[in-house]
C-alpha cells in the first residue's frame, strides 16, 4: 500500500485542524510533522480539544523536507511569503496550498486551480495545487455545467457561511452573544473569491459572466448553502442532463432531484446540487461543508489526485447528520 | 385616554399568542374576548407558556359583537370562511385579518390592504384592514422609494425566516434535530406572498417588475432577513436620498447607513433597511421580526391608526438583542 | 407623575445596556447620562446595536450629580473604586451597585443587599443597595422559603447560564465555533457567588447550609436554569404551601405546579419556581433571565422600591417567548 | 479478512440511522438488510437524508436468518415482542438489541448487559447484548471506579441531553421553536435508567447507593453531559488513579485533567471524563455522544467485542469537532 509522507504548515488554525482530523485516519497517509509558531510542543489536543484521546502528538516546532506532500495552511498572503523563503527546502515536494495566494492565474505561477471537477487531469499532472476557496467551491460547482454549456448571462448568487468560514479569530461578529440567532450581509458584491469564479467561467465560457454575489453570516458552525439566479431558455429536462452528464465521473459532486439541506453535507466531503426552474429563470442551489469540501477535505481530494490513489480515499466520512 | 375594546378570533396560534402579549400591555386596548376552538376554557398558560406569571385569563369559547376591533388570527382560507359567516356579527366593528384571505384586490373586497409605509391615509379611513404577510412586507419596505421612483426592472431576492414563520405545526422541518445548524430553500420562486408584492410594486410604478424571490428555511425562531439585487443607474446618494425621503415620517422603518443585522429588530415593530452599491448594481438588505412587523405588530400599527392613537402606541417594545 | 433622574456609569457593557434598554422605557425615568469611558461621543446604537432608530443619544464623558439615582455598570473591583474616589461627587443620591463589591456585610459597607424577595423593607429605606448575582438570585430564590422554615441541610445544585452571563469579552469560550451546540462546567464547586447565597441562607436559617453548586455554559444567550436537589421530610403539600406562601405578595417570583422551562422568563423580569419530590428527595428548578431579572431587571425593582413607586413599573415587558 | 454478516429491524429511526451509517463504512460488515415495516422499498436517503450520494439502497420488507449478527433497533417492548413472535428464526445469530427490553437481569432473561467497560469478557462470551442507554452509560462511566472501590453514598446527578435523545417523534418539545435556546427538567428522580444504573452500581460495591437524577432537555441535537457530586474521602490523586486505573485498557473512556466539553465527543464514540474535588465534595463530569457511545457506537463496540475483532474496528471516526 502507497504510503505518502506528508507534513502540514499552520496546524493550529480551522483548515489545520481538519487537516490533522482527515490525514490521521487516512489509510495512506503518514504525517512527519505539524508545524505551528505559536503552539510548537504543545499537545495537538491542547488546541483541537476533540484530538484527546485520539493522539498525543505534539505541535513541532522544525519542519524537514523529507515528505512527499506539503500542505500549507496558513493565513492569505503568508502561503507566498512560506513559499519565497523556504520553498526551496520543499525540491521535489508536492504542495497544496490551503490559501488564495496562488489561485490566480499569471506569469510564473505553476500551481493549477485544485477544483477536480474543472481541472483533474491538471492536477494529476501538477507539481503544486492552489486549492479553492469554500465559497468559490459551492458557486462553481453549482455554475461549472452551464458555463461549458455557454449559458451563463448575468448570475444573482446569495450564499451563507457558518462561523467556521471566518476562522478562529475572536472578533465581534464571532461572538455567540451576537451570532447566536442572527444574520447579517458582508462583502456584499465584493467577495474575494469573485476573482477565481470569474477566472474559471470565463475559462470555461469564453467571455466572463456577471456574478453578483451577497454572501451573509449564518447561525451555524458548518457548511455553505448558496442560491444563484438566472435567466436560461434551456428545459428543466436538458438543464438537468447537463448537469449529470458534466458530473457523471466524479464522486463527490451530486444532483439531486429532491430538495437539498445544508445538513446532509455537513461533516462529508460531498457538494449537493438542485436545480429548480419556472419558465426562463432557473434557480441553482449548492450546499457543501466549508471546511472539507471547501478546504481540507478537497485538499486531500486533490491529494489523492496528485499520488494516483482512488479520489476518495480516506474521505469516505461518517456524516453528523444532526 | 380612549379605549379600545379588541376581539381576538384563534388566539392559540403563534400570530395569536403576539396579538395577546401586545394587546395585553397596550396602554389603550381592552382585550374582551380570546377566542379558540381548540382550547377554550384553556388557561392562556397553558399554550402561551410565557404568559404564567402575566394573567390567569383562560381562552373564550364565545364571542360578542360589542367590540371596536376584530383581529382575525386564523389560518388561510378560514379567515374569509369566518367573515362570511360570522360576519354580520360584528356589524360596526373595525377588521384586522392577519391571513391572506383579504390582501388582492377584487370585487367586492373592501379590505384596505395594511402597509402603512405605502397606505397609511387609506388604513386611517377604512374599516377593513388586510395586514400584509411576512416576507412581503420585508420584501416591499426595501423596494417602495425604488418603486415608487419607476426604478424596478428585474429584482432578485433572497430571504431568510426563522421557524416561528411555519407556525406550531409540527412538521419534519420544524424538528429540532432537522432545523439546528441547517438551511434550506422552499417554494424557490413561487412563494405566495409574490402576488401582494407584485400588486403593491405594480401600483407605485404603473407596470410590473420582475420579482424572482428564494425563500430559505433558517436556523433561528424569530425574524426575516431579506437581500435583493438589481441593477440601478442612480448614485447611491441619489439612491439614499430616496429612501429617506419615502420614510421619513414613518416611525418603524429606518433606513441604516452602517451594516445591519436581524437581530437589531427581534422583539420589536421595526424594519431596518440598508443599501450597498457596486457601479449599476444595488443590493438592498432589509430586516424585521416576521411576528411584529411582519404580523401581529404591524396589525396593532394598524390599529393604532385606525382610531387616531400614536402610530407607535403599545408598539415601543424593549429589545431582546441577544 | 413621579420623575426619577438616573445616571448610568458604564453603560457600553451588557448590563448597562439593558439598563438603558429598561430606563428609556420606564415611565417614571429620566436618562441624565450614560457615562462610558471608551465609548465617549459614539452613539449609544454603534455599541448596543438594537438602539438604532431609537434613540440618538451619544455615551457621554462626563456625569452630574444632580441626579436621584446612581446605576453602577461596572466590573467587579471597579464599583468600589469609584464609589471611593467619585462617590463624594453623588452626596444624597441613591446608588444601585451591579457589581459584585458590596454584597457581602461588613464594617462599614452599608449597602443593603438587593433581593425584593428577601429585603424588600430595608431596600425601601436604603440610601443604597448592592444589586444581587445572577446565579445567586435564581438560586437563593429556589430556596429562601426552605431556609425560614429552617429546612436546609446539604443542597446540590446544577445551573446552567447564557453565553451573556459571562459578558462581552471576547474569549475562547465566548466563540461561536466553540460554544454552539456545547456544554461544559466550569467554576465547579467554587463560583463566586456561593458567597451571597451563604450569607442569605444563614442570616435566614441562623446556621449556613451545605450548598454545592456546579455551574456549566450553556448553548444559548440569555437565561439561567437551576436544579437543586436536597432531602426533605415534609410533604410536597407542605413544601408547595411555604413556597406559596413566601412569595404571594412578590409580584416577579412565581411557583408553577406544571413543567417550567428557560424561555418562559426570557426577555422578562420573572422568576419562576417549580417543585418536584419524590419519597423524602425534593428538587426545586429555578429560571430567569440573567440580564433581567439577574441583574438590570431587579435593578429597575429596586429602584423602584427605593422611590415608592409600584415595584412593576418599567418592568412589564413583552416576553420574546421564541 | 474477517465478514460479518449484519441485518438491522427498525432501520428509520435515529438509532437505526446511525448503524447503517456505521455498518456502511465498517472494515469488516456487510449489510445484508435494513427492514422497516413503514418504509420498505422506499431509498435509504429518503429518510436519513445525508446518506444521499452514498447508496441508492432501499429499506427491505423482509428479513433473513442469515445473518451473523442482528441489531435490534425498535422501540422498547417491541424488541421483546420481536424476539417472542421471530426470535427462532434467528437462531445461531448474535442478537444486540438497542432498546431498554433486556436490560434488567430476571429469570430467562440471558442478555449480557452491554457496557464494554464494566462486562468486556462476559460480552466476549455472550450468544446475545443488551446495549446500555445513553444516560445510563454516561453516568455509570462517571461512576465505575468508585463503585468498585465502594465509595459510592449518596449521588446528586444532573444531566442534559440533546434532541436527538429523544428520537424522531414531532412532539411540542422537539419543535425548534420551543426548544431553540431553551431548557427543561424532565424525568425528575424518576428516569427510567435509574434502573440499569442501580443494578449496575450495587452488582460492583454490594449494596445500592443513592442515585438521584434530574435529566434536562438541552438546545443541541447530539450529545449527553453529567455532573454526579458525592462526598469522597480520598484524596484527588488517589480518585484520579483509581479512575486511570480502571480504564487503563478501554480505548474509548478516557480521563482528562483539563476541563472536559460536550462538542469533543460529538461524532465520536469517545467518553471523557473529568474529575474536580473541593475538599470532601467530588464532582464527576462525563460526556458522550448519546447516538454513539449512547447507542450505536456502542452497540458496534460490542459486536466488535462478539466477533474478537479490534474493539475500535469501524469507530474511529473523524469528529465533527464544530
Amino acid at each position: 500500500m502507497t504510503t505518502i509522507r506528508a507534513g502540514i504548515i499552520g496546524g493550529a488554525g480551522y483548515t489545520g485542524g481538519e487537516m490533522i482530523r482527515l490525514l490521521l485516519r487516512h489509510p495512506n497517509a503518514d504525517i512527519r510533522f505539524i508545524h505551528s509558531k505559536s503552539n510548537a510542543g504543545k499537545a495537538l489536543h491542547e488546541v483541537h480539544e476533540d484530538l484527546f484521546g485520539e493522539t498525543d502528538r505534539v505541535f513541532d516546532s522544525a519542519w524537514s523536507g523529507e515528505v512527499d506532500v506539503l500542505f500549507l495552511c496558513v493565513g492569505h498572503g503568508e502561503a507566498k511569503k512560506f513559499m519565497d523563503e523556504r520553498g526551496k527546502e520543499f525540491d521535489g515536494v508536492l504542495v497544496i496550498d490551503l490559501s488564495q495566494d496562488f489561485r490566480l492565474k499569471r506569469e510564473g505561477n505553476c500551481f493549477v486551480y485544485g477544483l477536480p471537477e474543472l481541472n483533474r487531469d491538471a492536477i494529476r499532472e501538477a507539481r503544486a495545487v492552489a486549492n479553492p476557496g469554500c465559497f468559490a467551491t459551492a458557486v462553481q460547482l453549482g455554475l461549472l455545467p452551464l458555463a461549458k454549456a455557454g449559458l451563463l448571462g448575468e448570475v444573482y448568487s446569495t450564499g451563507i457561511t457558518g462561523s467556521t468560514g471566518a476562522g478562529q479569530a475572536l472578533s465581534p461578529t464571532a461572538h455567540f452573544s451576537w451570532r447566536a440567532g442572527n444574520i447579517q450581509a458582508y462583502k456584499t458584491l465584493t467577495h474575494q473569491h469573485l476573482k477565481e469564479i470569474g477566472q474559471t467561467l470565463s475559462q470555461l465560457q469564453g467571455k466572463a459572466p456577471g456574478i453578483h454575489f451577497v454572501p451573509w453570516r449564518g447561525d451555524f458552525t458548518r457548511g455553505i448553502f448558496v442560491s444563484s439566479q438566472l435567466r436560461c431558455d434551456r428545459s428543466p429536462d436538458e438543464v438537468l442532463a447537463l448537469f449529470e452528464t458534466y458530473y457523471a465521473g466524479h464522486p463527490f459532486t451530486r444532483v439531486s432531484r429532491k430538495p437539498i439541506s445544508l445538513k446532509q453535507v455537513v461533516n462529508t466531503n460531498k457538494c449537493l446540487i438542485q436545480l429548480e426552474q419556472t419558465g426562463s429563470q432557473l434557480v441553482v442551489h449548492s450546499a457543501l461543508d466549508n471546511l472539507l469540501k471547501g478546504a481540507s477535505g478537497q485538499a486531500v481530494q486533490n491529494m489523492n489526485l496528485l499520488f494516483g490513489l482512488e479520489e476518495t480515499a480516506g474521505l469516505q466520512l461518517k456524516p453528523s447528520s444532526f
